[in-house]
């Protein structure tokens, strides 16, 4: 992208590594987003059946894991400005399967399942204070859809003072061009962008 | 774009409308995001110089405004993860000119000027509390950079629950692709867009 | 109290007055909190019976009613520091009749119901964003304990920058000491107290 | 205290320990919290007093030491409810030696210095993101008041799932039956108390 020239000139895009120890991240791989008919679409089948492999090499290695899921009242007393602006948000409720993480990601026991009811991770949610717990100092991201949670759960991990590394194979979107220019921003000034491969070594 | 279809299909993009009470945010319009030389380029200038009338035009409303900067401490204690992403943001400490809002736009007796380190205004500083207290549930956005701070501070403005409208022609970016790539995600998810001249009419 | 002089001297205790719109916060009035073989004991029970009118009188006022609840998760993977320093909160799951909120009081359609895992109604859930959503910059608060749940929530809400009213009468502890002395320093410090007669003309 | 019966009986109190790496906060040791002109009075000139030699000792073991102060805007504009409850916070502005940490204590070149405008040295500041950056998971708590932001920092930091141990002889307060009531709150609820000998020897 003939943009990255001045991002380089002006010194974003510094690779940040890893640090001491790695939670995995697996962000609204849930039915309703894997359903072209709810909130699917685009490449988001294929980022989840590729986060299998580093889901399952996290929990080799022991790391920590955290899925989040958008879930809110059936009596609607939680949806606000953000409903207005994607009503169908609103049919994510408990016990609706489209809120459901997906079966090929199916959280093991002892592993947090986080209840949100915005787009990042971590807004209204315990999931800083869990990383603290863990001793966790780096997140690996994946899930969908890129240019929606995946984005601002990567951004609001690098402000809360988290290494953000996106598995830029295991995120996915309904629409490739935001998926790609989420991507870039992600990398130039958020996150460094690894392969699964590269996230599977690191585990 | 040929993404529009998918979003429309899914039912993103709805407007929201301006509640009851509006507030103008100008994120970081600051001597350095518009140097060249340091973080500015692109549109940015064009964008703060359309962004005098709009304030004028709050002044005069007597709508409350609050201004954002960036600003680390000289001993470098406050430099995290994002100082390593994006080195040059260390210089923009509060005795360096690079930091203080542009001489056009400079704030008056009485508006809240807020520090902050990361990317949203919202981020570990006292805004929210603030638009409480002012009975706001509205938010113009204007400032710079529209893939960066711009963005992550209009996230957040939704995830409080207030109703963010960016105002299109007053938000700038180093680079043009970022620019364009960011009004479409906030548009579809996050925000109305609006003119300089409906936010005018609106205050 | 002796201490009260001091105070006054340093001008605390002003009279904050409600402002425009109010929101009645019903704390942690959950069978566990009211069975003295678990949480309770002391004057919760008075303070839950005095709590009906207030409610009553919010739902005909049509003032935002919420609950707060502690709610872990069955794997205690939401555990943390809180529940090595008072162990029994593992107890708290989604299942156990212990965390949902007592019959007497039990939630209307319609109104919110947070769950939490931290002291404050504020910490780590929606409630500022929900309580932007319905104008309030005033919160009527009741519930237990009063030196545990309500003084978290009712310093998160001054430091949320809306108006805490504490009704007195309709906030209990399991001793009361800790009682006596919360009330002091709210009062002192971050709420007015009110009786549960004046919370219900206020509404 | 009487009330001790049913907080072991419920077995709140347990101890929580310290953990792998220790951070030392001296919260609000400024100038006017040492002036019983101000808000100073009681035991707080002696608790900063027996602070000195635990900041040198976390000085000698390189732990990360952070101070708070209460900052408002000259103008202000960021003064909120809790400037209502208690007016001559509106005093503590930047240029005012009031708001300033006392020489006795004051901060090496290095160490974080945070602004805040609430009682929590967590509430709207970068702290949570620091200690994340510092491999932080336990918080040495020292400074006054004992019943406001002693107890306010002292909750967020169990809240985000910080180990909190208060160094009880380096916390005051303007009056002592506050300082005893909150100090025996913290203790069964929320931190461990520690003597500044122990809290020496930890570091």
């Amino acid at each position: 992208m003939e943009d990255a020239h001045v991002y380089e000139d002006q010194e974003f895009g510094h690779v940040i590594g890893p640090g001491r120890r790695i939670a995995l991240l697996v962000v609204d791989f849930v039915n309703g987003f894997l359903d072209p008919a709810l909130f699917g679409g685009g490449n988001i089948s294929e980022a989840a059946a590729r986060t299998g492999p580093v889901l399952q090499a996290a929990r080799r290695a022991g790391a920590p894991v955290a899925f989040t899921r958008i879930v809110y009242a059936g009596n609607g007393a939680d949806c606000g400005v953000w409903c207005e602006k994607a009503p169908r948000l609103r049919e994510l409720t408990d016990d609706n399967p489209a809120s459901h993480v997906i079966d090929a990601l199916r959280p093991a026991p002892g592993e947090l399942v986080l209840r949100k009811t915005q787009a990042s991770g971590f807004f209204a949610t315990p999931l800083a204070g869990w990383l603290t717990g863990q001793h966790v100092d780096t997140v690996l991201v994946t899930g969908c859809t890129t240019s929606g949670c995946v984005r601002a759960t990567v951004v609001d991990a690098m402000s809360h003072n988290y290494r953000p590394l996106v598995v830029r194979d295991c995120v996915g979107d309904r629409a490739l061009g935001p998926h790609e220019a989420n991507l870039f921003d992600m990398e130039q000034k958020y996150a460094d962008l690894v392969t699964a491969e590269t996230a599977i070594s690191l585990l």
